[in-house]
This record gives structure tokens, sequence and C-alpha cells, in this order.
């Protein structure tokens, strides 16, 4: 089959590779009906992640056909469409029980596109495939369906749900890319007073309005912009920046949450002088895709509409040049791309 | 009246000063039976809470007799004794309605022996009488009535209940000091599995074993002593140190929360390269003694058992020696040291 294979730091190539074949039994084999590019994969590519040898094929975002099932997978047949989930989830170890995929001890987590080789190509193996793909149903559009397997959980469970968004709050997102947009239209399902996005690039602030920001900021005005009142209820990072963390905690009110969604390389300041009595909390996660189900029963009952968030689609083989697309994202205007089976 | 009186950094002594009255109307004064010296007030010999200017009476912990009230006090008459709390709360304000007392908007808050005169003295003006005392039973010793006042409300409301402490937990508790040892204390309701606490002082680790932590340990060997397991479930740090935090966050586990109730005068290091997929939080606060009334039930009824965090009881005039053996606490042992009335 065909691949995006990376080779090392800023080396990647669409390669002819083996196919995948079933190797456990709780092994699922599916082909790439759709597949998407994450930051995290530009982290990657940067060399931010060293666990990734050269050789892997990357990519941890599908919906496709299961074509073959191992012996001890019970919840779908060959045919059935899924959705891929980014996180792949042993079901037993402590962590999977307490609901904390992300976490999972049991050989799962974030594997696919790291450990394993992933969904960037026309096939896929899927390990523990019961606990680690959706069913898509029929009403749900291709592009939409691809979304909940990863951006949509992690701008909800991360973002959002961490950041305990209520009511009336004012919510900050700092960094306006694919998951930042996502946690502003999650967010606004729980009416807050007003969502605020914040990014250095005018192509992705013009995003952020369309989506359904009440402001679209650049960094430096938003401490002006909150200096009235008692500052944000909640603040989300979805940078990954030093930086657009320490914003954050400029612009948090006493009892506020702080977030973090985004992929950090580097460390950051925290200011205890200042925060310490302020009664705040700060999160950070790796996304668990346990309300994948929630989120896709509101995307595909059209009360969630998320379809905006892809701005580009491509044949799968034209793979590296979506990739150059999508990392020039900051200054096109670039969302998620999605890349379709030929 | 004779009191404690802040003359600028290292600088304190025991003077006559003007009696306290009754200047607003939801004012008492009340006689003090017992006060004590908290870190904070060590920090403000530091320097390090500009906010407390020269001429400022210290102290924020007393236990009374009510000797007037204002014509808007309906809660206590002379006679009373009371517990004087931490934190004044104006009850009126969006925070004070939401239970966040310390962080009153309605000049309440942490404002005894910091922005007004406070209990290190003869007798104390304490403002919003009503929201800010607490009536001492008869049958609650003066010395664990003053521990009321400050140190458990902060050991459990910021360490304890932020941190999320939880049955079969295992607790990291980084400064044996009266607050980390207090937290210790209170911890130990829970049921947690085991309590490590963690200080660079052999006389602090001597006591928090007395107290009931399980393992007493340096700073230096608690790294090894968690590397078996997935790490500490709840970490509290009650230092106030940049280092102390930084050893909290090496040691959560994924899913874990750290509970900063330390003072800080200096930024750390948040090293979120690590910790951004860790599902872990850190919260920090300043205390609401919104759960004096439930301690203090606790404590009365023989359930929690505090009176040997106090080390050391003085008459009140000896406060300056007081401070000289509460500020040696991390090289002499001493704990809380208590002050009464003569």
């Amino acid at each position: 089959m065909r691949a995006l294979v990376y080779h090392g730091p800023e080396q990647i190539s669409w390669d002819t590779v083996a196919d995948p074949a079933i190797e456990d039994p709780t092994d699922a084999v599916v082909r790439v009906e759709a597949t998407t590019i994450c930051g995290s994969d530009l982290h990657i590519l940067r060399g931010d992640l060293p666990e990734v040898k050269p050789g892997t094929v990357l990519g941890h975002e599908a919906v496709g056909e299961v074509v073959e099932v191992g012996r001890e997978v019970h919840s779908m047949a060959p045919g059935d469409q899924v959705i891929v989930s980014s996180v792949s989830a042993c079901g037993r170890c402590e962590f999977c029980r307490d609901g904390m995929y992300g976490q999972c001890r049991g050989e799962g987590g974030w594997i696919l596109g790291n450990l394993l080789n992933g969904t960037q190509a026309e096939f896929v193996r899927v390990p523990f495939a019961d606990y680690s793909t959706r069913r898509r149903p029929g009403s749900l559009a291709l592009d939409d369906a691809v979304l909940l397997a990863e951006v949509l959980p992690t701008a909800y469970e991360v973002g959002v749900r961490n950041g305990h968004v209520g009511p009336g709050d004012t919510v900050v997102v700092v960094g306006a890319g694919p998951v930042g947009l996502a946690a502003v239209v999650i967010a606004r399902i729980y009416s807050p007073r007003r969502i605020i996005a914040v990014d250095r690039s005018p192509s992705r602030l013009e995003a952020a309005a369309r989506l359904g920001a009440d402001s679209a900021e650049l960094p430096g005005r938003l401490i002006a912009d909150l200096a009235e009142g008692p500052g944000a209820d909640v603040a989300i990072e979805a940078a990954g920046d030093p930086d657009s963390f320490i914003l954050c905690t400029r612009v948090i009110r006493s009892g506020g949450h702080i977030a973090n969604i985004g992929t950090h390389g580097k460390p950051t300041t925290l200011h205890l002088e200042a925060l310490w009595r302020k009664n705040m909390t700060i999160s950070t996660g790796q996304v668990d895709t346990s309300s994948l189900p929630w989120l896709l029963d509101l995307v595909a009952s059209g009360r969630l509409h998320v379809s905006q968030l892809v701005s580009h689609t491509f044949g799968l083989s034209r793979m590296e040049h979506a990739y150059d697309v999508f990392s020039h994202g900051p200054d096109t205007g670039a969302l998620k791309v999605v890349l379709h089976r030929e």
C-alpha cells in the first residue's frame, strides 16, 4: 500500500510499504476512507516527540471500512464503517477502568502514528479494535466523522470540560488553530457570555469570528480588553506556546480555570507569586476520547455544527502537498485538511 | 493597649498603641484571649507583602471575648466567646455570595494584620463581625480554637479538599511546618493509603511522624521512594518554595492533583513539556474559612486531634520572643506558638 512515512526530523514521503495485517486477536484492519493531519504531526516533524522512530507511518485520525478482524473482536465485522479514535484503549488497565484511556498502561494510549504505524495510509491496523473505534452512522458526513477521531473530543474534554465552561462565563481561547476553534464551537453549547479568541494570525482571527467567537484579538489586545472586569472565568491554551500559557495566567480571574490543550516542547514560567492566592486551577491532559459517542450524537443530530473546521480536502495521494498546506495554516488560513480515498 | 507593631522589613516591636473602637456599624471589638503567629507574618517581615504598611498591628488569628458591637451586628453580644477568622467577609459581593470569602471584593478578604490592624494585640476591631467570626463552644479547648481561625481551614480547603484526597490515595505533603502538618492530620480522615511528609528539617520530619505521616523524608529521597509505582495521587505544596513546587510536579501521577498552599514570593518553572499530557490539575488558593464550622465540629467532638500542632505557649507580652521561637521552627522543631491573655 501507499502511506506517509516519517524518516526523521523534517523528512516525510509518500511511500510504498507493506500492507498491515492482523497481529493480535484484538486487532482490526481498516481501509482508510478519510484521514487528516494534526498539529502534533507537525511537532513530530520538528523533532519534539523523539519516541517516534524513523520508518513510522504517521496519522492518528481516520474513518474507514473494516476489512478484517481478529478472533477476539466482537463489536464490528468486515464492511462496517468506523471512526478510528486517536486513542487506543486496552480497556483493562487501571487507567482504562477509570475512563482515562489516554493514559492507558496496557500498551494503548496514543500509539497510532506514534509508536505504531498510523492512519495516513491506505490501510491501518487498529489495536484493541473494540475499545478504539466507534461505528459511523450513515447519517454522519464523512468529514464531520473524521473530526470526531480527535480534534472534537480534545477540544471538549481537555479544553471546555476541564475548564469548567459554564453559563455566563467569559471564555478566552488562546490559539485559533483547528483545536482552538473547535473549543470555540463547543464552548458555545454551554451558553457563555462571551468567547474571545486570541491569535497572532489575522487569517485565523477571521476564521474565529466566522466560527462564532464574539471577539477575535491579537495577544497584545487581550489584557486591555479584560482590564475593566474581574478577568476571564476560563482560559484555554490551544497554542502549545510558553508565552500563550503565561497570557492565560495573566487574564484569569480569581476562582477561574486554565485548561491547557497545547502540546508543549518547552517549560514555561508559573508566576506563583501572583497566583498563589487566586483560587484558580490549571489542568493539563491528553484526550481520552471517552466523549466521542456523546459528541457524535450532537453532530449527527445537527446540534453541533463543525463542518467549517475543514478548510481543504485532497485525495489521499496528495498527502505531502496536504502537509505543506496544513503547516502554513497560520499564514494561509488553512484549518483541518481532510484526505479522501481515491 | 499593647500590640505587636510592624515598622518595616525585619522591624517589629511590642508597643503601646490606641485602643481599637467601633468604626462601622458591622464591627465588633474583641478582647484577645489567644492569638498566634503565621508563616505569612514571617513573609511580611521579609518584605514579601509590600501592601502591609509600617505602623500596622500584625496577626490574623484569634479567640476572644466580644466587648462591644456595632448597631448592625446581630449574631453576638458582649461577653460572647468567638473565634476570629483570618478572613473577613462582607457577605454581599459576588465572591462572598459564591462562598469565596478569601476573594471578597467588598473590602474584606485577608485584611486583619494586613491592610488593617490585627490580632496580635490586647484588643482587635473585627470588621463584618457577623460573617467573620464563629461562636466558640465551651467544650472547645482554647488552643484548639485558635487553630480554627486559619491553619486548619487552610490545610483543609486549599490543601486536602482542592487536592481531592480520597480513600487509597498516596498523598505527598511537601513542607512539614504547621500548615503542612495540619494537612497531614486532616488528610487522614479520608483514609488515604499513605501520607508522605517531606521537609529539609530533621526536627520537622520527627514532628510529621509523630502527627501521623506514614513516611517522613528529605526531598532528595522522595523521587526514589515513588519510582516503583505510578506516583502520587495528590501532592500538597506547603513550603512556599519554587523548588518544592517543582518536586510536586515531578512526583504527581497521571490524573493526579497538585494543591498549592504555600505563600510564594517568586515564580517557579512549570515543565509543560512533561506535564501537558498528564491529565493533572494544579490548584492555588487563599483560604475562605467556609469550612470553619465543619472543622470545629470535628475537633470539638474528638474526631480530629490537632492539639499536637501547638508546640509552645506564652503570655501575650512575650510576643517578640514568640516570633523568635516561631521563626526558628525549622531548626528547633517549634510548630504553632499560641499567646494567651495574661
